[in-house]
């Protein structure tokens, strides 16, 4: 019996007008990538479990997808570790591989074993897809792509302004005005956590600040003193939220405040420098921003987050930081890395909401040929080799139905024009060109039909 | 401890110099694909298993790649199955997806599933990765990428003569030369068992042809007569497989043997209708050949194969056919297909073979700018962004190192230009351009430097 068929929840087909979006959008962001000097890899969609598990914490281990293994092999399921409640066990008992869950990992697994194949500093970019078992919503799905740049083997300044250039770069070809990059160090958050004499819950503070947006500044002091922050800790915190003025003028007042602490006068320094590289961006505004923590612990140095315009309602469409250390899993120490990252989907989104897709995405072909029989299209069949070869993109309509059928479909395929070629135009070795928006028709010799008529 | 990482057997990562190939080819793949009128889809890299299952064959089914259930639906195990070696049932307990197999199914799911949003004759292509547990060789992956073009909603010879016209293009401008297209028809192929008295034998008969090439005729006789076949049948098949000449003479050839079996004559009457919509090939060779069956059984007209130039010890770099009621399984009938299928991984390794892939894809990056120090960088960044937006791809060396090792790191990533901007040209308001490969250096003023500067 005939299925309804359907796919995985949080998984998408694309449609061609669709795919011409996304091809839109990561051509934009691969030529910018390629002018900073970033070179593209690709990696398996399949890792080795163990490449993956443990590298993005318990909810990474929990959303990862397990490939089942093969044949015979999947007789050494662990069926004791499955009745006693240990799924963990029970998975790696019958899966040995897993989908590529992001680009880092994956990145730094590369680095390690092509370390003598590559040369570094290494720039790399990667646009490929992931996959996360997640609970689908709006701007999440199970299947999404990820646009990133790393740069490995270097530390400096200048990169990390190069990072805020090229986000800026990105959405001006893209004419995506009011995107917020905000930009925090992570040293300056280690300073503060000292400052409020709690060295050790760096990562208790972060998560709570990385909150203010959604909880407001009570909340966050709420959650605070949950953790043990005591009153004193948090009247100190206050100003810190308090800064005004332009980045620059943010930074000194924060030196004022933390100047007794070293991490943190050291992370300003570092923004000062970032800052000294960078050039007034073009749409896109630069912030300082203390609140921003980003969840992943591996950074250690600048962190980036980018928010879309504010009309838009919708989480972050890039970030990135600097990490060190992230290959040292893999067995390769002292590596500095330093990376940003484009959602794919969800700046596809933005676009659309804020109608900046080119108009020109929705036209695929550029001709539809109509179909006066078979005769006809012999005559035609060299002409249409030649103008292919031009560069015309070319459906012919594949069967002589009624010209109404045919015309029809050059509309709902929005051809801009259509070629006619009946008895008359055999006649006269002409061939009737019909713009489709205009309306208007022009008769052209077969020999000399090209595609500058085509921009007449 | 730090793993030693690998990937999973039968997978593969790409270095730079194997992207920059792999998208020279997919784009040159794609720009004829739409050329012809095909429009872009993509569909998800998992689908439903019911989606898949059963559609392939038992080598399918076996070979397909399951995605194991998330988190607690994993429970569902069903364990007695997996002890009475029941592995399918096992499977179908933990799993509900499976990565996609081929691109022909999920997009016969496509179609179905989103009839209402397309336009039928609907000509669409898709690029994109599929997975099979297969055991690796040489041109056998577990992950590769397929390059497909189908037309559903429409029967016309002129349609397959494009398809012919079409791999002929693509190999025109890989500049591959004598690529032999072969060709051949179903219906003749159940003419010739209808004229060896065993029109219930077809797939016995096609199985068997197939292996001429490997086998031998004594070969394919004794599988034939294994199966049933008389020896008078397989004497009426020895001048089948004696035609000469050009594939007009050989049709005539066949229809004189086959003139009692109306399948074979309608099959060798729309072979000549193809031919007269093919213009003379460029770089290719057509060839009818009787032997050629495709193993897989949806095909019900022509058929298509393509071999590498004979130098090169290969199989098949593309294939395709017509089939019909490929939508049935998922409930919508009277749905005609065609389709072409280019194998990139395998296309890849006969253009590297044949040393066809052009020198500049080595060259991934225009201009190394070496680093005189903070101060200069400084002066340097507003340029930089203006010759970025050039389009120039441009690789900054991030640190001031000694300019030996700048030096040598230009030299590695392979940079046909490098910068200078030290002292003296700073002085100046110069950058000294150095020609890598001539070793030339010229000064130009860094305002009037620009792209091109590059082409002299």
């Amino acid at each position: 019996m005939a299925q309804k068929p359907s796919i995985p929840k949080g998984t998408r087909d694309f449609l061609p007008v669709d795919v011409a979006k996304r091809t839109y959008v990561t051509d934009m962001i691969r030529s910018q990538f390629e002018r900073f000097g970033f070179l593209p890899i690709q990696t398996p969609a399949m890792e080795k479990s163990s490449t993956l598990q443990g590298k993005y914490g318990e909810e990474g281990d929990r959303l990862m997808f397990h490939i089942l293994n093969s044949g015979e092999k999947v007789k050494k399921a662990n069926i004791a570790a499955l009745e006693e409640n240990k799924l963990g066990a029970f998975t790696q008992s019958v899966s040995e591989k897993a989908l590529r869950y992001d680009l880092t990992v994956p990145f730094a697994r590369f680095v390690v074993q092509h370390q003598n194949e590559i040369t570094f500093p290494f720039k790399r970019y990667q646009i490929q897809s992931v996959w996360r078992a997640d609970r689908p919503q709006r701007g999440r799905f199970q299947e999404f792509t990820q646009c990133d740049a790393d740069v490995v083997g270097a530390i400096s300044p200048l990169l990390e302004a190069e990072c805020i250039q090229l986000f800026d770069n990105v959405f001006d070809t893209l004419s995506l005005m009011g995107a917020t990059i905000r930009i925090n160090h992570r040293g300056i958050l280690a300073g503060i956590a000292a400052f409020l004499d709690a060295p050790e819950r760096l990562v208790d503070f972060t998560v709570a600040l990385d909150k203010l947006d959604k909880i407001g500044t009570e909340g966050v002091f709420d959650e605070l003193r949950n953790k043990g922050f005591s009153d004193a800790a948090l009247a100190r915190l206050t100003p810190l939220l308090q800064l005004s003025g332009d980045i620059t003028s943010q930074l000194d007042q924060l030196e004022n405040i933390l100047e007794a602490h070293p991490k943190a006068i050291a992370g300003i320094h570092h923004l000062r420098m970032v800052l000294s590289f960078v050039c007034p961006l073009k749409v896109s505004h630069l912030s300082f921003d203390l609140t921003l923590a980003r969840g992943l612990n591996y950074y250690t140095g600048i962190i980036f987050e980018v928010a879309p315009p504010q009309t838009v309602s919708m989480g972050s469409i890039g970030a990135g930081g600097r990490y060190d250390d992230l290959t040292a899993v893999f067995g390769l120490r002292d590596m500095n890395g330093l990376g940003i990252s484009f959602g794919l989907d969800r700046l596809c989104m933005v676009l659309e909401e804020l109608d900046l897709f080119p108009q020109s995405l929705q036209q695929a072909v550029d001709i539809v040929v109509l179909n006066f029989g078979d005769e006809a299209m012999q005559d035609l069949v060299p002409y249409l080799l030649k103008w292919r070869d031009e560069g015309i993109r070319i459906n012919c309509y594949p069967t002589h139905h009624k010209l109404k059928k045919q015309m029809q479909y050059a509309n709902q395929v929005m051809a801009p024009w259509v070629i006619l070629y009946g008895d008359e135009e055999q006649q006269k070795a002409v061939v009737s060109l019909k713009n489709m928006q205009a309306g208007t028709t022009n008769e052209i010799p077969l020999a000399s039909f090209s595609k500058a008529a085509l921009n007449d």
